[in-house]
Formats: structure tokens, sequence, C-alpha cells
């Protein structure tokens, strides 16, 4: 792929990847990996220090599925909408077959019956492939900014 | 249109509909609109169970017009600046002349005095066909996530 | 270059001047200007009334790199990240050698031990030309909406 196209079809894959968690449709997130796969979530202080603490870890998509379902058994979790904002996104490296790519997210929350407000901020550093054609994450970390998560992070992000 | 092309003129227009609520340009909003068309702001909730109620509705450009009138003379409204965040763009089909586009957007509020603050966030539902080479809103649906709004929504979204 | 490579252009641009800060890499700042520049930081109100007053203003690298020497120097800062979400980017006109862009950006920032929060909306009004094959900022005019900044602004934005 040319850089112009490769870097349409890294906006097409977060947009297809917002959608899905903003839709509540998680049972297709795991797709977006490759079966062998690494997501975290890292407090951005641990991610400076290599300190290898992450929120959230799973190194499969069986793992990922895992987690999904453990998301859909949870219920003391109050509802809440959640809205994905990707933006920055950029190739910072393409080799090897593997390209590297960065983007800042904000995810918004609402939950039911209170106003809109900030849920968490950071930074997407991901490893992709391309499998038939289409890209997929060998690896997303999810490295956020703040220390303080308001009510427990427990949906993918 | 290729894909690439038709991204990049989704892109432009949401920048240049963004540009213009932010700037206050009221009566230059209803240009983006075909003649008839649809218009609306509705809660997440309403949007899922197929409710018709919607916060705003608009079926023609004469009535974005009048949309646009009530705002310029509604003297009790507070003055304040919008600023839309419009991200994940990306067509979602594309046939029979009718382009269909999501976006995540965030809109937020900054009233005189006082600090910067989220608005609404949600998601736009978009159906767009070509007219003379530029793409117009044949239907823009703003389904927002919160069902509280913070002060009163007169703005178009 | 053509319209979609530019673009391209811009938005790799911006994610890397993003990247920058966000990454808290000051000393690379500068290098995004062109030896003479302006950038500045304005109150909307002061940048609609054509008043000259500026939070921030920097008329050449050297001045930029002034800037960064000053944020060092400042202990009584407290630390805190910053995520930039820069959208809405578009070419507004491209002529004589120079290209003029906008974009809409919102800075969350998340002190530490606190939670995330907005800092900081508005839109860069950018002037660009191309050196060596790279874009780079003549003119970054951040034109902000609140006339409130939560803390003192120090950091460039």
């Amino acid at each position: 792929m040319d850089r112009l196209t490769l870097h349409f079809a890294l906006e097409n894959l977060n947009a297809a990847y917002a959608e899905c968690l903003d839709d509540g449709d998680l049972e297709r997130w795991p797709d977006f990996f490759t079966e062998d796969c690494l997501y975290q979530i890292i407090p951005r202080e641990n991610y400076e220090l290599h300190l290898p603490l992450a929120l959230m870890r799973c190194e499969s998509r069986g793992m990922l599925k895992d987690r999904v379902a453990a998301v859909r058994q949870t219920s003391v979790y109050a509802p809440r909408t959640m809205r994905h904002l990707i933006s920055n996104i950029h190739v910072t490296d393409d080799a090897n077959g593997i390209i590297r790519a960065r983007a800042n997210y904000a995810v918004l929350e609402t939950p039911l019956d209170e106003p809109t407000r900030v849920f968490n901020t950071g930074c997407y550093f991901d490893g992709l492939v391309l499998i038939d054609g289409a890209l997929k994450f060998r690896e997303r970390l999810c490295v956020f900014d703040s220390i303080l998560i308001p009510g427990s992070l427990i949906y993918p992000i």
C-alpha cells in the first residue's frame, strides 16, 4: 500500500473500532485483532518507567473474548454510553511487515441521567499487520494520562 | 468518486460544517443541505427504540432557515462559543446515488466568563448526495448520548 | 502537491505537532516553524475585535526557543499531561506559495493525581510554506474560546 492508502485504511480501521465500542457491540471487538496479539491498557507513568503493570492485559483473541464475557456478566456496572474521539492518527514506521502507528484518543462517557464527561484520554501505540488485505491489530497499547479512573474501568478503550 | 476522494470530500464537508457553526455563521448553515432534507437531533434512547420524538426536526431547507431565524430572535440565551470536534468520519454505504456515512462528534461550549465544558457528544448518521460535484446532506441525524442537555439546546449541532 | 496529498501532509504535520507537545518533547517544537514566524495564543474576543493583545507571542524560532527555556525553568508549575485532539483540518487557501489552513483543537489536561479535564479549546489559523518538501508553520494563531484559563497557561498549545 502507498502511504496515502495506508493512512486512509488506518482512519477507517479506527473509525470502525470506535463504532464497535461506542455501539456497545463488544462481541465484534476481538475481530479487530490477530489471533496472537497484545492488548493493554497502561497508565502513562508505568509505560514511561517500563513497569509491566497494566489495568488490562490480553495476549490472544481468546483472552479478548473472555474479557467481553466478563463485561457482559458484570451486573453492578451502571449503564452508560461511551464516545470515542480518535484523532492525530499517523504511521510512525512501516518495515518487515509490521506497521507502527499512533493516535490520540479521548473517551467521553455519559452515565444514564448524568451529563457527559471526560472519561479517559491517552495515546494508542499500535502494531498492525495486513491479513487478506485487511489491517489487524497485532498490538494495541492504550497508554492513558490519568492515574485516576472515574468509576471502575471495565470496558475496553 | 473513488473511495479515497470521497473520504477526503467528506472530511472537508464536515470541516466546513463545523467552521460554519463554530464561527456563529448560522445563515450559511442551511446551504449544507438539499432542498428537501431531514435534519434531526435525537436522544440515543429514542433513536434505538425507534421513537419519533426529536429535540429538533427540520424537513426542508426552509425549515432550517426558520430555525436560524428563531435562534437569532432568542434573546434570553446567554452568549457562548461552540467548538465541534468531528472525528471517525467514514462511509458505511454508497449505492443508488446515496452515500451513507457516520462520524462521532463532541461539542464543547464556552459560556462568557465560564470555563470550557463538554456540551454534547454523539454520532452523526448522514445520507449524502452529490449535487453539481458538491456533497450535500439529504439527511443528518444527530444522535446524542445524554438525556440531559446543559442549558437549553437551541443551536444546531 | 495536489489537494489530496496536501491534506494528507497537513494531517501528518498536525499529528507530529501534537505528539511533540503531548510527549513533553518541547525542545523539538520550534522545528515546526520557519526561522521568521509568528506564533500567537489569542483569546477569541481579541482576535475578532483585532485587538493585538496575545497571551503568548513569538516572532521567530529564537523566541520559540526562549519560550521553551522559560517553561523548563518554571518550577512552580505542577506536573501534568496534555492531550491534543486536532480535528476538522482543512485548507482554506493555497496561493503565492502560502497555504492557509484551519483546524479545531481541544487540549485536555491531566494534573498528577487529578482527573482529566478540558483545558482549552479553539481554532488554529495557519499559514504554511513548503521548505525542502516539508510543511513548516510560517504562522500559527491559536485562537481560544475561553477568557478563563484553568491555571496559568505556560505550555504552547
